[in-house]
């Protein structure tokens, strides 16, 4: 079997046989075999149950990536390098999640365990990071070096990506575009701070609003009709202010709520907002915005989006922003281009 | 004289003698030689009268820099290389000012006049960016690599400063970080967009809000007191808002005026949110804070500044912000780093 053999490198060190990218998600855990185009040689997927805890979550990671050479039929320690996206914090340094708070591990040493278990180089980073480098080498950003990513699920993450590589900055923690201020006064953000993108735009965020509208037209009682903004919504809980998530928003609004439209206006215009701040400040190729919550509402968000980053970008800062191409792959591509990086000796 | 001399460059082009470097400011152009270190050898500066138009301008940039290399006692044509930092926009690539509100010249090659006029290579970079760079290698921000810097004026400028080199991105014009919005539903921005933080925090905006204010407290008529916001203001102005300028605000909040005082509060959390919203896409080391509005009320603004960043800024992102230190010198020691990289190869 080929994959037994070593990894092949070529002087220049540009060729390489193939690598393994990991999508350590909060429910799922993706691992892949791709060649050095990025081609899919095997694919494997396993549920998290980060509740088992870690010891025996590093395991399910591992033998997911078996799984995912068995199914290439190639060896998982032949690979030249491995990739691996995880939700943070994370201590890049170190190769360790600090304190996740989506799968509630703390303090494990996720690269050195890979180091050791498979005996091959392992780079880790953010998954959203992992997510935005994806959508830039096989996805939406394909072509481009400098791109803005943005993640827009639960919470709001993303990925600064300059010279085709992501940034780091001096903290090893760039990127976190969720927590720009887009609302000087906007609402309380998760962080501590306020008006943050992810505390208007993420699907929590979404939720929290839609929560206080359904209040307020509790609040109203009898005088409720159809009309009420926040009507509708109410209906969607059974009457329950507290049972509003960010998905019973979207409904009420495709529904014809005016109340939870304006709701994700705000949502769509603060992320336009955020991307045209993000061109100014970066001067990117392109801008590229991904993540659950977009994908469910893109209809609804794209055109809004395009037209308040336009606006806001200067004359001579404009960028294309575009869907995210590769959906629920884009943090194992990404994983699997910060391991040929690694191979190739640039990761 | 060693001025008569080519510039002398070692075989790893780590030494050259001298360098020019030229702030054209909307009022005045400084222009100076520096050695290798920094050290101004001689400087000179003039009016830049850019009403009499570009041409005599020119003229005018060219004499100051021969009066700076009088006062140095070398010749401008020893120089190794020559920087300079001019209002924009600009043609970072051609080197061209292209229609300059500042100064009302438009379409101007001021990069290639100058190498014709001198026979030395020259690099041209705005000078909000010019001042970033100064400010990293000669005043706050010494020994850092990655910098964000806020030049806090009439506008708002800045600069993304990023292994030690200013960061122009792909459109070549990143650093417009005056144009991030922090106020989604904020006041309109000279730029057509709403709630910039240039709209609410450079001295221009601050004017508008104070207008606002005057206005609001004229309409008061009889029940204006003492106490009434924007009473004190509207007596700095004889009773005509339209008078009211960003310094009037800065006057009467001084006075105690409580409309006053909160535009001025508004205004330093709105830089605060900026910084920390660089902190936390970019992970600088630092954040220094420029420009003529920002210096006249530090004592003011800076500790709102710093505790709404470090609110903003998430956990492992966050970084000291400074006070930039170099003043109305910032943009000539920028345009001489610039320079100094343009001979040593790394410009």
């Amino acid at each position: 079997m080929p994959g037994k053999n070593p990894p092949v490198r070529s002087e220049e060190g540009s060729y390489v046989s193939y690598v393994i990218g990991i999508d350590l998600g909060g429910t799922k855990i993706i691992a892949a075999l791709a060649d050095e185009n990025g081609r899919i040689l095997g694919r494997a997927t396993a549920e998290t149950r980060a509740h088992e805890g870690a010891e025996k979550g590093l395991e399910r990671i591992a033998s997911t990536v078996e799984a995912a050479a068995l199914a290439a039929g190639l060896g998982p320690r032949g690979a030249a390098a491995i990739g691996i996206g995880s939700p943070g914090p994370l201590d890049i340094r170190r190769g360790m999640i600090l304190d996740a708070p989506n799968l509630k591990w703390k303090q494990v040493p996720l690269r050195d365990w890979l180091v050791q278990r498979f005996g091959r180089p392992v780079v880790l980073t953010n998954d959203c990071k992992a997510g935005g480098l994806g959508e830039l080498r096989y996805g939406a950003g394909r072509g481009a070096r400098e791109m803005v990513y943005f993640g827009i699920g639960t919470g709001v993450g993303g990925a600064v990506i300059q010279n085709g590589q992501i940034t780091y900055g001096h903290t090893l923690n760039a990127g976190e575009i969720g927590h720009i201020v887009v609302d000087l006064d906007g609402p309380d953000c998760a962080c501590g701070a306020q008006g943050c993108l992810e505390a208007i735009a993420s699907g929590a965020g979404i939720g929290r609003a839609g929560e206080r509208l359904a209040r307020e037209a509790a609040a109203r009682g009898a005088a409720l009709t159809e009309e009420t903004p926040g009507a509708r919504l109410l209906r969607l809980v059974d009457g329950d202010p507290t049972k509003v998530h960010g998905g019973h928003v979207a409904q009420a609004a495709a529904a014809g709520d005016p109340g939870a439209q304006a709701i994700m206006m705000r949502a769509a215009r603060a992320i336009g907002a955020a991307a045209g701040s993000m061109m100014n400040a970066l001067g990117p190729e392109v801008v590229v915005i991904g993540g659950g919550v977009m994908a469910k509402n893109a209809e609804a968000f794209l055109p809004v989006i395009q037209e308040v980053a336009a606006r806001v970008a200067l004359p001579g800062c404009g960028a294309p922003v575009k869907l995210a191409a590769l959906g629920e792959e884009s943090v194992v591509m990404g994983a699997i281009a910060l391991a040929l990086d690694l191979a190739k000796g640039q990761g």
